[in-house]
């Protein structure tokens, strides 16, 4: 009977052991993106933790940075047109790219953001991780040459237009912060770019 | 003893179960990059000839492209400011900024087309894959977008230009060409992105 109790014990020892690495078991349903689930998913969740927040702090930048870029456009504007003393940025195709094109970036970065967050909270609801990094990929490289081309065209509509005007200021003002979220957005390219190699080579 | 024996049995049962999840213990020592050198050689080599093609035939288009691109800027110009009859795009600071990425991105192309043929010739005289691979990703990010921000920049200024002088024709067909150029370095960006990353990852 004691043997018996301590074969007994010995299989309680190892059942009761087997629940400590019992989240590796449940680690192969997660993202399972190729053969190599299980180095996947521990290299995956030891790198995720700096990644989510270099990413988190590099989407708010963009956000206020953008969002600045076009708010100082369009605030000025549109009151001293209304008498006609200055002219406004909805005249001039350049500037409204330059608008339109950090207006888009500002909506990508509030998606980001609020991905980010969701990811944070209760994760994999809002998207998958899969198509969160091919589109993340996608449209990080698509932000990026569009804002270097908006931030260029307008540079020269600065310098030929007239200095003493409020739209100078406020152009200028738009296109510093531009480019600032161009080269915010091409670290992220960079960070989403390297995510997206991880999952296509694993 | 029967009952020892099955006591035995379930026990041994367990411990040949253990190791068909064993695999998850196995898992965090395999991250652990740098030790697995032979799988980065054995897939690097695999991988090499399909990517050397590829590179190739980019790097080569690129030459031609913005070959083409400068050239068509350079060409009719000087021979009609001799007799002062059609504007150079020397004056134009635009224009020139277009024409010197291009010049640079043609310099950078011969170089990549030259270590190309060297690496068919005899692998690996010219300069280390390491360094190459390096050098290659950073200039690639620069070459696209230093292209896209010069092709946006030229736009407007074919748009304000005299659509009877040969510099706008010369202007529209070197930004048709820069922009040509552009599209295949994005790519050329894409492709050295991933061999940078398999690097780093690895």
């Amino acid at each position: 009977m004691k043997e018996r109790n301590d074969t007994v014990i010995t299989c309680g020892s190892m059942s009761s052991v087997s629940p400590i690495p019992s989240y590796s078991p449940a680690a192969p349903p997660l993202p399972t993106p190729s053969q190599f689930s299980f180095s996947v998913a521990s290299t995956r969740w030891s790198s995720r933790p700096p990644f989510q927040a270099a990413n988190l702090f590099l989407r708010s930048l963009t956000l206020v940075f953008s969002f600045g870029s076009s708010l100082s456009l369009a605030a000025p504007s549109p009151a001293k047109t209304m008498f006609g003393k200055s002219p406004s940025f909805y005249n001039n195709t350049n500037l409204l790219y330059c608008f339109i094109v950090n207006i888009l970036t500002f909506l990508y970065a509030a998606y980001q953001l609020f991905k980010g967050i969701c990811d944070i909270a209760h994760k994999g609801v809002f998207i998958s991780d899969a198509v969160s990094d091919y589109t993340s990929f996608i449209f990080d490289q698509l932000a990026g040459y569009l804002l270097i081309s908006s931030s260029s065209v307008a540079v020269p509509v600065i310098q030929q237009m007239d200095h003493s005007t409020s739209l100078w200021k406020a152009a200028t003002v738009s296109v510093c912060m531009s480019f600032a979220v161009f080269l915010i957005i091409a670290i992220s390219a960079l960070l989403s770019g390297y995510k997206f190699c991880k999952r296509i080579i694993w």
